[in-house]
């Protein structure tokens, strides 16, 4: 793998703070090092990309960027030229089935992995920085070609991961239940690792250094053994080295 | 459409009450009104279908029924031999995937439509009696070859529907807002209708006649139109009339 630079926030929204409010900081440095001064906005997550583009561009113009959103170009060649990707969030069967539909898997990827073309995502956008979309939260109200994603980190993220409400007489599953399913299945299944990012927890890699940012503890599922509690601050390098990824059978 | 008869609840677990004991009136009535002696219980949902059956089995066998597990036989001819199939919850993507991969959807639609075997189906076993699990609130720990279900009925169905907490902090989109993005699908996809099946709630058909049952309201999403709450006891015949399917451009 060569230099993935990644800023992957657990949703735009958190409570008590404005849209990508809670992460201007870190987004703000990590254009600002990349010397990015126009990003390439992705809003398939969304039906509706003229209202996604303003309500993006509103705050990106605040901080002093340009966005382009790709609906108003050719999608793959608004990739080829793009200095900085930002994928919000929205429903992430929609954003990769459109990103299927429109071809742009491998040339996002290429740009991200090849060039060094800085991303960020958010909530379904960092669904689709994993390599599969297997622990999304969001309903399937349409049906993509594959659940395999972008592939620019070797483990699967939930976002706006939710702790078990014990005041709950609900009984579909918890969070925790579902991500412990997924690692339950049947031996012919081959599953990743999967971060729970909680609202507020941002994953910032560069290179082969994972750190965990933002202002909330994550939670991490390791295959067979118990979930763990991460720390804002935490580096998480280990997580990028390529042993984890275990792919022998991924249905596609 | 023949004569589908088929109990539909939202879930098995229900607050206050045992497995399935908040519907095992209706449950008994069904069975019994339709002579049934043995219920083929499919597992399916579940990654351990030994103490799935075992757990199903407990309260059959209290109730007076025999249950056969279908993994305990060839799956096809258990079905052609069945007198009523039970499929019971877990995750509807594992559940819809091996039914494809054990070639049992047309067999299982068959017996239901043409030879009016009776249904019982509870969480994913209600999502997949429906046209398409687009509406399922599962994790897609799996990718099964299509999302499209048993379509017994003309319309889809959310089952544990949950009103939003308003005292909630957390940003993921509510139930509601869920549906509601499916609803908000660009023209180019057709969408089915959706029943929010609040956990408690039974959907029973026979025939041309629908009726919610059990001892909690429902809530009905026509495309469109606001939002309805449908109260216990509420004749829902209208929605299995075939006008309000609409599956033109439906992804596979
Ligand atoms: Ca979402
Ligand atoms: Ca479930």
């Amino acid at each position: 793998m060569s230099t993935p630079r990644l800023l992957l926030l657990s949703s735009s929204a958190v409570h008590g703070h404005g849209y990508l409010e809670y992460a201007a900081t870190d987004i703000n440095i990590f254009l600002n090092k990349n010397r990015v001064s126009t990003v390439l906005f992705i809003p398939y997550a969304s039906a509706d990309y003229d209202s996604y583009l303003k309500k993006v561009e509103a705050v990106f113009s605040k901080w002093g960027y340009q966005v382009e959103g790709i609906h108003k170009h050719n999608p793959v060649e608004a990739v080829a030229n793009a200095e900085a990707i930002f994928i919000g969030g929205g429903n992430t069967f929609l954003l990769l089935k459109t990103l299927y539909d429109k071809n742009l898997i491998k040339p996002i990827r290429q740009r991200i992995l090849n060039d060094g073309v800085p991303y960020i995502g958010s909530s379904a956008g960092t669904n689709v920085a994993a390599p599969t979309i297997h622990n999304t939260n969001d309903m399937p109200i349409v049906y993509p070609p594959s659940f395999k994603a972008l592939n620019l980190i070797p483990f699967n993220i939930n976002p706006h991961y939710l702790d078990p409400d014990n005041n709950s007489t609900h009984k579909g599953e918890t969070r925790e239940e579902r991500i412990l399913q997924y690692h339950g299945l049947p031996s012919e299944y081959d599953v990743f690792n999967v971060l729970g990012l909680r609202e507020g927890c941002t994953l910032f890699i560069d290179g082969q250094v994972g750190i965990l940012k933002g202002i909330n503890n994550a939670r991490l599922f390791i295959r067979g053994k118990p979930p763990k509690e991460i720390a804002v601050g935490t580096d998480l390098s280990h997580l990028l080295t390529d042993t984890l990824r275990t792919e022998k059978k991924l249905t596609p």
